[in-house]
Formats: structure tokens, C-alpha cells, sequence
């Protein structure tokens, strides 16, 4: 049976690190939210007060009848179903640690453009989130991608990957946050990313991997915009 | 052998939810960073280029040779040792999921006198944290403590407990983070902490478990403070 993935229309957002797991396992499934009448679909699975197990928020994934929530916790699920975790359990809780540091760096690049808070427009919180895209660009993406890049370097299998020798949904998840940096901070990461080459590597060969290639070229891969979490505002990259 | 906890000194922080795991449980095990020359222990391992599986911050648990970092992974590892998690494997996700609600919870709870960054001091964005603050109280606190009323309303096994019929890491997280916004937003808490009623009364359970009862009057349970995570500034409390 497919799985069904449900998350936001018109966005990347968290789900993209869901359906990039599935396309490079070339797993079979739906993306309900974007069918006809599917946010409907999506909304009764969160108004469903019967739900033993509802979820707080999407991304969320239904398998049969489980519904499991967060992000990296569908990850987690999926990683061993398709391949995409180690068997080895401390390499499986590292890869999991990976694609929960992934997820708080996400949410820092969210709150570039939100500092002041979800319900308000960008609009409304300008002079906040110059401050807070200041600090991201100046001390947190070389923190973050520092670590990925010390990780790579220390991998005893190689620099390929993060964890062990195969690729995992934490190769995958690094993959995205790049690529959403350049979009949303292109004269940043012009001039810096050269700090990084292993991350840099890694994200150029996860976009040549053929399904993940196909995936991209498709009208499945939703383009980056200024809805999702990586938001290109001139006014907030360098110079 | 005792596990290693290790995480910032003089703060409950994000050790705070390990540490009512290992407590509850009573579990064996050593908080480093608060021993003598523990700081330097501490900064050691997050230093030390050699390691495989490097955390990215603290918290992180050192169990023998295995290193586990961030919260909800390191009580993912812990729970089935500790048995605060259930068998059964839907359950044992929706209970990681909470988990990483709760962690969401936390990063807004924090945000609220950091909107703008970690790398500034608080007084250096009243301004930002006033207006953040609103949002939280007016609409992200409802928004999370109602998920979880609603999770432990429809519980098959009864509203003691979020999954199942025993306690498990998600309802130790609830505790924590109820205990910390009556500290933060005393004010709004008294005005408003009778919409979810269930989840109150689960957190008075928890403070009466008996393990829990002991550890809170030890003094390895640190007070609530102004470096932490739950921060009392009247002014972003309601008036």
C-alpha cells in the first residue's frame, strides 16, 4: 500500500524532507494535501477527534492505519522501511541526532523572516528579522554547517556520507538545507561556501543521484518561495 | 555503569527532561558538568576532533562508548531501558512525537525573551520580546497545552497518562514544561490554566510520584532562573 503523505500545498516547508526520503527510495505514495479536495482530506485527519494518536501539526505520514507526526519521527519510521538508516544502533540514534539538528536549523531559518512570531506577516516584523537574519548569516549557518562539515570529515567510511557508507535521509535532509540557503541567501553563500566543501560535495551528489535528479526535474518538486521556510528577501542576505 | 549526563551547569534547561527520565526511573548516573572540573570535562567531549558521533550542543549522554545528543533522541534511547516507553510501536512513536512537541513548545517558551537571537542579551530586545511574548500567551500556549488536554482526553487507557496506562518520558515533558510556564507567566497561568484540567492534574501527579517528589526537594533539582530556558520578566507576563 502507498503511503500517504499529507503536509501544506504550495510549499517545500518540513514535508519536503519526507518526500525527498520517499523519491529516493522510489517508495510509492500520495501526496494527499495536493489532490482534488485534499486539503479538506487533511483537515478532517486533524479535526478527527476519535484519533488516539492525532498529530499536533503536518507534515504527518499515515501508514495503513498508523499516523505518525514530526518531521524527524517520520523520518525515524520510514529510515529503516526504505533503506535510509543504518542497522547498527548507535549509527541509527546518530542519524536520528542529525536530522534533529537539521530540524533546528530549519527552524532558525524560518526565523529570519518570523522572529516575532508565526501569525503575523513578514511585513509586520521587518526591523526584527534584519536583526535575526544578521545573526543567522554572521554565527549560525557556519555553526551548523561547520558541524555537517567536521562530521563528513571524521566519517571513518569517507566523506560521502554522514553516517556509514550509504546514503541516509540525514544525507538527504543536508541536501535541502543547502539548497534552500542558496536560495533564500545567495550573496551569503556565494562568498562562503567554500568553508564547507564536503557539505557543498555532498549536496552536488545527492542532486546528481537518478531518482533524486528525476524528482527535481518533476512537477512534484515544488520550487523554493516566499511562503516556505527558506524565503528569499533581498533586504535580509548580505550585500 | 551510571550514565553520563552532560549539560550547562546552573540551569534546568534542556537537561531537565533527561533528568526527570534517569530521576523517575532511578536510574544510576553522573551529572558531569556540575562536578568538580566538570565544565572542562564537558568541553572536552564537544572539542574532541576524534569522535565519530559528535554532538552538536548539550544536552548529551554518554552510556559506556555511546554518545547520544539532543533531547527527544536521548529519551528515545532511554525509554525502552528505562521503561518509560511503551512496547508496542505505534505507541513508542506517537510517544517520540510528543516528545518533539514538547520540544517545540520549548524552543517558543525560549524564544519569548530571545526573539531576535541567542547572541544577545535580553535587554537588548525587550522591545522584540514584548510583541513575541503576546503571540505566546494569546495564542501558542492554548495551541500546544490544548493538544495536549485533547491527547489525554481520548486516551483509551484514561486521562492519567498521555499514551497508554503508564508513565512514560511525554508525561514527564508535560510536567516540566506546565512547572516552567507558572514560573515564566504566573499571571497568565492563574488566568488561564483551568481550560485544561487533565493536563494540570497530570502534572500534580507527576510532582507526587514518589521518586519525583524526592528528586524535587534534592538539591539536584536546580530552581527556575533568568539564564534559562523559562524566564519570569513580569513585563511579558499578562498584567
Amino acid at each position: 500500500m502507498a503511503y500517504e503523505l499529507y503536509y501544506w500545498p504550495g510549499i517545500e516547508g518540513r514535508g519536503e524532507f519526507v518526500r525527498l526520503a520517499l523519491e529516493a527510495a522510489g517508495a510509492p505514495y500520495r501526496e494527499v494535501a495536493r489532490e482534488p479536495k485534499g486539503m479538506g482530506a487533511m483537515m478532517a485527519v486533524m479535526d478527527d477527534e476519535s484519533l488516539v494518536h492525532p498529530p499536533f501539526a503536518p507534515p504527518f505520514l499515515k501508514d495503513g492505519d498508523v499516523i505518525i507526526a514530526q518531521t524527524a519521527n517520520i523520518l525515524a519510521y520510514l529510515g529503516p522501511r526504505l533503506g535510509l538508516e543504518p542497522k547498527d544502533e548507535a549509527a541509527a540514534f546518530f542519524t536520528r541526532q542529525l536530522a534533529l539538528t537539521i530540524a533546528d536549523f530549519v527552524v532558525e531559518a524560518h526565523d529570519t523572516h518570523h522572529p516575532v512570531g508565526v501569525g503575523l506577516y513578514y511585513e509586520d516584523q521587518k526591523a526584527e528579522a534584519a536583526r535575526r537574519a544578521k545573526e543567522f548569516r554572521e554565527e549560525r549557518i557556519d555553526k551548523f554547517l561547520g558541524y555537517f562539515e567536521r562530521v563528513l570529515a571524521i566519517n571513518p567510511d569517507g566523506p560521502d556520507h554522514l553516517v556509514g557508507k550509504a546514503l541516509t535521509y540525514a544525507d538527504l535532509g543536508l541536501f535541502q538545507v543547502i539548497a534552500g540557503l542558496r536560495y533564500a541567501f545567495p550573496n551569503t553563500m556565494k562568498a562562503r561556501e567554500g568553508q564547507w566543501p564536503k557539505a557543498i560535495a555532498l549536496h552536488d551528489r545527492v542532486a546528481a543521484l537518478p531518482r533524486i535528479a528525476a524528482y527535481i526535474a518533476s512537477p512534484r518538486r515544488l520550487p523554493f518561495n516566499e511562503s516556505g521556510i527558506f524565503r528569499h528577501y533581498p533586504e535580509l542576505d548580505e550585500a
